[in-house]
């Protein structure tokens, strides 16, 4: 089978990075363009980027040059990865788009657009259904954009869909999280001193991207599938945290069904262990084993030993047990560089070009 | 004025080594017995302590001779705190107060005593009343014990407190701490492979002590001061981490109170820059100048920048803010060996003091 | 091929927890039994361990039932991997030797014996000759010890090694090693208060280990291969911290050659690069690519980028540069439970399969 | 006694930071002139701050006006601390010194300048004669500089100064240092994720800067005291990390005496137990008590627990003892933003005034 022909902008920043290195060894994807400022383009992209991964780079992608990021150095790509900084990503994302190329984005310009598919691939990868159609209508090739949700919300969802899907919607959900400064990219992100014995309690913009984009992950689509409908009716509460961990979101959430009487404490386990994921269904290449990973050891998930689960694929879950306000209280544990971010955009990738959508 | 006498139990411990460095530099107390086990009995301090103080051990401490844990040893002072392992201060704590003697404990064996006041001394001193009249219808030397909270509740409630007193009860009160690893003594306490890039969900038997510690100090004592009444209608639902942080509690709260309408934000704030406890105002030597600071700044408070207020015994409240399922949700940062463990201790020993009670 | 047996004794223990996982995947070594104390003797693995990697435990390990670590338990296995600590390991390791088994130790108690070969995989392979000998030499079959070196001491000597051969034997090296705490094992380990934010600026025994095992390393053997030859020209400098740093031991290393003139810059860095160790000739499966990594980035190696290349089997080397006092100065970054430990006895098994000694 | 009056160069900065709390509490200088940057120029100081010390902003500092860093606004200043970058410090400084001010500064520019003392002030304060006798031999009020040395080389000079007093200059002195993060200053300084689990064994500049500058101090002044001569036969070799601690640099340190038969162990701690630096001598308000404390215990200094002795103007040495290639080595650490920096300035000024030279 051909591989199929891939481009990422942002190549140099952090989110760039991953995407290179999960492309470079990739079975489907061959990686042909990479996209940054233009103060790169035109160098070799070993000389454009401070590569900062415990992965070498790969050597294939050292001599690749870098190109501005503007459609026609895309034009040959079947799908286009954007780890554009949400400064830039706006432009630059609707102008490849409606040249006809297919982007799938890290920014979170567009997560709110009502047509735009908001994706966690192993939580509501169904949503994909509107992209399906609008293709399916279409009599010439067309361009269309997939936004990856914010890594916070990515690690929220993915044990929460499978449990909405089998026991009805969630009335309120609250979770705290700590995160990985990872997440804060690397040009500066979270200064040393900030983090070294310390926790900062405050990131800038992400309480409110979780409170928003779980509702339109765990909402759904129209009936026609044409445009997405938040579940207003669901309440999400989060206070966010920097903390001294490199890879890997911890979140305590609580959270109560709508329904009366609720799943009992064994039956929301049970769901979350029998879950697979529709990736896993149809044999992508990067969809994990377990989608959910619950665990029963009491200090678990922990993250220096659980994050690396399916290859950062996976969510690990633990502590699930009866809340006193609410319902349930559980811990989360994502790697958000990988299911909350770039493997969530590869996996999506695959998704569509398992659905012919690619 | 005459020094009051002071003792130390579990004189070698974390708590114990605390106790004894704010007792070295007291103007009203006097360090004159320190206990601890058997095996460290009968040698001087200096011999039986594994010292790990940042502050170097007091030069009058070095050569006290450790005592076993018994009346006898302590019967001269004028009160006694404790800072024994819960698995054995049980009968030790026992038989000190029925000798006669005034102990207060950081353990958490009678905490749960209804007859024995848990006080946050920047919060409930009013609940010494107990004690006040117990002593006033004595007619001899009377022996007691009062507890000092769990470290996470006392940061938590220190604010509650305040907005109970002045707004009404709260419904529900849920609470995700990120605590620090002085929390958990040194022999060994958390392994530092625990703990490096890392987060441990859970601190065994922590979340239960919120959960009930906080209606005994949020409720109230019976009509006749006699015993303590739990807010038995107050839900709380705590979540506890472990984080790479030397010391300073961080927990994010969210509360919601009975009344209706709620208080205005501005109306909260202005009840937490408001108070005043009451050690402040009897003139107590610890008592912070501000028992809460609010911040207004986004991203505070911080461990390693805030934990030190008023010497640790001021608690740092911020990003007050309404809650999308409560009322209203906040960061707290409690240091939590001053506040949370010894130095409440010396606080409650200065109201006694100031209140005649020993 | 047949597998080889394998077993390991102090299977619970932090060596032994990676002894188990390294053979969990090995094409050549097949693990059948595991020795711990008696304490957990007839429990299966899953029960008597505290897991604590983070890779999950191997599936066909949880059922293993654990020994005692006596001869007899182990009589069916071509080699046994020894990850007991010292305070046990003299006797048992003795008892299984005499009962005509091969074991490899990551003990330090029999290193210093002439007889026994002390062995770094990636460097002084040539020193198994005097097993070679032996065996050669006996009419039965022959059980003997090889010891792996200190960890600190593998990393020192792994570039030293090829520099020696090439350029003839060091006058002078200096260490300050900055050491990771999984090196300490994790009952307890380093305790978290001891290390975060904090360097502990000893590690008991570890100078004098380095000091004495590299002058046996970069030593050789006798005419006849019978008995190691210290270097005692050569005189070894050693400081020791613990940083905090999971995984990965920094050493920053002066040295001078006894020849006169040293050889020059360029040749230092050539001989390295150019190094390949037998083990890699020989084609075992565990032997790194480049034994030695030399980098030419001004800030490199560092534990957390560099700590993994050739799976941990890799010795990174940065930073050469001339020294004011001695000939050169350079940094070195090794894997410790990989090429200081566990991984160095695989290794040193695969060597020995090689060369037909098991 | 009249205030002195004092202004800071760079008062937004990390240093320039220090400096102010310094001054806040000074009994002897008060602060009069802050200057900045251009951008903030004419703006409080609360404003053109982002203040991140532990202890909170001082009182009356907030509303002071923050200057241009030019002579005119500083003309009534006694003395001026300089906590400018490198890359603007040289002709603002240059300035202020030619306008008639006293500039104390921390920056590099200067430093090798022979006729500028380089001073660390409880190790070579005799140096300062220099200035004593170009005042001396003025007939009007003499501009001049004094720089305080590098962090690292404070540190490292701090015990030898009077080890070579005592017993004959140096041979070679060979540091490895693991240094703080507060000491690259937090615009950005250090990134969290280079120095989370993790160390980067390179610091721009920093080896350079401690073999050049201890040659200076541990050098001294030719016959009439008017310049500077170098200790042109004493090697010295660094090795610099960056390690994840907050403040208190550790180095690892082996030397050597010119003079044989060498001083015995017992007399090279003999000598620093009893030394007792000029400024204590003098009666300075900062000076402390201890210049420099000898530690027996085998596993000290570490920066958690001792980089506070003296209010950090102590240094601590630990571990002193025979070394295989030279006479010793030994354990130093220092407080990097005190000793090491704004404190010693301050410490500098108060021997100025001691003096009368301010």
């Amino acid at each position: 089978m051909a591989m199929k022909k891939a481009g990422v902008l942002g190549a140099t920043g952090s989110v760039g990075q991953r995407f290179i290195l999960l492309l470079s060894e990739h079975p489907e994807f061959e990686l042909v363009a990479i996209g940054a400022s233009a103060r790169s383009a035109g160098k070799k992209y070993v000389d454009a980027c401070t590569w900062k991964q415990t992965d070498l780079m790969p050597a294939q992608v050292e001599g690749l040059v870098v190109s501005e990021c503007k459609a026609e150095a895309f034009k040959d790509c079947d799908v286009v990865f954007s780890g554009l900084d949400a400064d830039v990503a706006g432009p630059i994302e609707k102008e490849l788009v409606e040249s006809g190329l297919v982007v799938i984005s890290n920014a979170k310009n567009y997560r709110r657009d009502p047509n735009v598919p908001l994706i966690v691939p192993i939580a509501n990868s169904e949503h994909l259904k509107m992209i399906e159609n609008r293709v399916a209508k279409a009599d010439c090739k067309q361009g269309y954009l997939i936004c990856i949700s914010n890594c916070s919300t990515a690690g929220l969802v993915a044990p929460l869909k499978p449990l909405v899907d089998q026991f009805g919607p969630l009335e309120f959900v609250s979770t705290t999280t700590l995160q990985a400064i990872s997440g804060a990219g690397f040009s500066p992100g979270v200064p040393g001193i900030d983090i070294l014995d310390n926790i900062v309690p405050y990131i800038s913009g992400e309480e409110d991207k979780i409170e928003w984009e779980a509702k339109k992950i765990l909402g759904g689509l129209n009936e026609d599938a044409t445009e997405f409908q938040l579940d207003d009716d669901l309440l999400v509460s989060a206070q966010c945290n920097r903390v001294a961990v490199s890879d890997g979101h911890t979140e305590c959430v609580s959270f109560k069904f709508r329904n009366r009487p609720e799943p009992s404490l064994e039956q929301v386990k049970q769901c979350l262990r029998d879950y697979v994921c529709e990736a896993k269904l149809l044999g992508c290449h990067s969809a994990p084993e377990h989608a959910i990973h619950v665990l029963e050891q009491p200090d678990r998930p922990q993250p220096r030993l659980d994050r690396n689960r399916d290859a950062g694929y996976g969510v690990s879950v633990g502590r699930i047990r009866p809340d006193p306000i609410f319902d349930y209280k559980m811990v989360i544990l994502s790697h958000n560089t990988i299911i909350g971010a770039a493997g969530s955009g590869i996996l999506i990738a695959e998704l569509l070009a398992a659905k012919k959508l690619i």
